[in-house]
């Protein structure tokens, strides 16, 4: 995968990622480590919940979200730095057997004022079930660096 | 824990959780199913980056504050259901050995327009390293119930 420097991104450019399925072992698991309430660990009792059947965390959508983005074709030199996000929704649950993929789009790419030779780009990303349906929603704030002088 | 409904949460009421350490393993197996990016995989390799040394993926630290909120006294009525975040930001990474708490506050607390029993609190949340460091601040909005008619 060929690193891109801050002067390779652009306001309006696109990134798709591969597809990853999550299987309900995978919800229980990162459930009972990080996120033990029953809508996310007991399909049973999830039924009668907010929710109506068993839902991953959105910490668990967050973290496979990101799991895409790393694989996919973008590739900020020296890695996906998330300095912060404007704005992180979940408009629907992931369940289990769903099938996730990230579409993202670059909203900004400046230089930083304070720290030469990096940049900050404005991405936002939409991940995506197999019926198209939205799980997630962020507009993040990445460091990026600025390519290095004398070199292509 | 007793439950908490609506009406029992007011603007600047704060809640504290207990502690978690986090461990170099726990750091590595989050980083290999998630974020596979060599400052989160190899501690070597890590001292050449942005980072400076092994550090926690963002979304490590985002799941292990879920997991203090879950076991703290915060214990919304229908358990912690998150609709959104208006800002999520990690100002510094977590390290290996790095024990972590939160501590959060309610901004706002209303009921819902379109959903009868069910109402949204705006919570701010800051994850603190035993430095008492900022790792990690949030602002987030959840669902929470009502308290039933007739019920005390």
């Amino acid at each position: 995968m060929p690193e891109l420097y801050l002067e390779d991104f652009e306001i309006g450019q696109v990134f798709a990622s591969g597809r990853l399925r999550v299987e309900q072992d995978d919800i229980l698991r990162f459930a009972t480590e990080f996120d033990p309430q029953a809508f996310h660990l007991d399909p049973e009792v999830a039924r009668t919940t907010f929710f109506g059947g068993l839902a991953a965390s959105g910490w668990h959508t967050a973290a496979l979200t990101m799991r895409l983005l790393v694989e996919s074709n973008f590739a900020p030199a020296g890695g996906i730095v998330g300095a912060g996000f404007d704005e992180l929704i979940w408009p629907r649950p992931v369940r289990p057997g769903d099938e996730l993929r990230v579409k993202s789009e670059i909203l900004d790419a400046r230089p930083s004022k304070s720290r030469p030779g990096q940049g900050m780009i404005k991405v936002r990303g939409i991940t995506l079930n197999q019926n198209d349906q939205p799980v997630q929603r962020f507009v993040g704030n990445l460091v990026v660096r600025e390519r290095p002088k004398g070199s292509n």
